[in-house]
């Protein structure tokens, strides 16, 4: 498969050397920002592209992995041939690329990507979408050459899975960061919750989450949370956020 | 060492049976319970008791594991002789020990610890608490012997120690179970998450909460995230966290 790569963030450059090395051959990478063109094109050996007008016809496939709101303003300076087009992105439905071709498709890896880091793209799922069943499989066999996980979806399932996401990744990591204030506040460094951190996680890889919550709220134990919320009368946005997940907590463990 | 363990609870079935491989030899197993004394204290070749005032008084070690009201009706029915009587609760101040024996400390291992899961003790932190410099030195050679990670702390640390937890392991927890209602409501599968939640807890233990914060909240962006509150509107508790977090990780993120 002969691939343009629209994009050279987090996401577009984990992706497209994880294609690279299954044997795919990419065409060009655009970027605006020269420099990451650049780099991404050459570890890619192709080439980097900073003008959206310059992006060739001739490719297979299309990969758009731009920001959201990056996405319409350069898609309409393009001009695409057959090949099959596809975004990446969660929240947006895949009727936005309608305009732009008829030939296209999403393809959304459900992972949190980071400059930082290697994701394993084996252990990560593949949520696809397309307007015909030959894109379809098309987007099946590129996603199964990376990993088992391969799902068709539709953009209201890719929607809710992003919302989910936001709770699962960017809510939990923002817990993580309350707690870590918390323990710094009185001296101790964040690394001893660790183990604790990597146990929850690992937790509900064979419990429900609901088997596997435990704490204070659990039973509404009235004595421990109010030495809590005691602990916290200086952080008042996070007693509320105290407040409400014990309430929720509660309700579900009743609910059982 | 000669110990007693009162409570037969998830902390204390799975700390004795530890501390039991490394040598240290049980006398009794304490719990109203009559079936959970005696699993336990066949597990650990030892006496089971179901009535506290036939705890024997000349063991070394009282490891209290009860839950934080059962404690004090428990230790008034018991004769100490001048063994070392440790409670293993985060929220629990020493001083409560005090009126039962002078020799008196605190032995609390930093872990969600759960019936239907083996913790690895190597990895759990404990932190340590004594009335006196000798009864300190005893609870980390006791603790040496299962964890690398043993740190003194005052009632007011481990206070926070406890808080913190609640934040990184009992609401994270509830974080999960929201996502897994999410994705169910639109007939996906909550498995699907959890490659995401792994590498949210792996991505903190090498970059800080806040360099690993990603998602809409951190630009604050608008449109995809009043498309969330729209996908929310049937579950107003939900909304409120949602706002509530995004507006904190939007805070911390223009701080950093």
């Amino acid at each position: 498969m002969q691939i343009c790569l629209i994009g050279a963030g987090n996401l577009a450059s984990q992706l497209a050397p994880a294609l690279a090395s299954k044997g795919h051959r990419f065409l060009q990478v655009f970027s605006r920002t020269e420099n990451s063109a650049q780099k991404l094109a050459s570890e890619l050996r192709c080439e980097p592209v900073i003008r959206p007008e310059l992006i060739r016809a001739d490719a297979d496939l299309y990969i758009c992995a731009l920001k959201d709101d990056a996405l319409p303003p350069v898609l309409s300076q393009i001009r695409f041939g057959k090949g099959l087009v596809v975004h990446t992105a969660g929240s947006l439905p895949m009727s936005i690329l309608m305009e732009y071709t008829p030939n296209h498709g999403v393809f959304y890896p459900l992972q949190s990507f980071s400059k930082q880091r290697q994701v394993d793209f084996s252990e990560v799922p593949f949520f696809i979408e397309a307007a015909s069943p030959e894109s379809l499989e098309l987007l099946r066999n590129l996603a199964s050459c990376l990993s088992e996980k391969v799902v068709p979806a539709n953009s209201e399932q890719r929607k809710q899975l992003h919302l989910s996401a936001v709770f699962a990744n960017n809510f939990v990591n923002y817990l993580y960061s309350i707690a870590e204030d918390l323990v710094n506040e009185k001296g101790l460094d964040f690394k001893y919750l660790l183990p604790l951190i990597n146990e929850t996680a690992r937790k509900v890889q064979t419990l429900t989450p609901v088997q596997a919550q435990t704490g204070p709220a659990v039973r509404f134990d009235r004595a421990v949370m109010d030495s809590h919320l005691e602990l916290l009368k200086d952080h008042p946005d996070w007693k509320v956020l105290y407040e409400k997940m014990s309430a929720g907590i509660h309700e579900r463990a009743k609910s059982k």
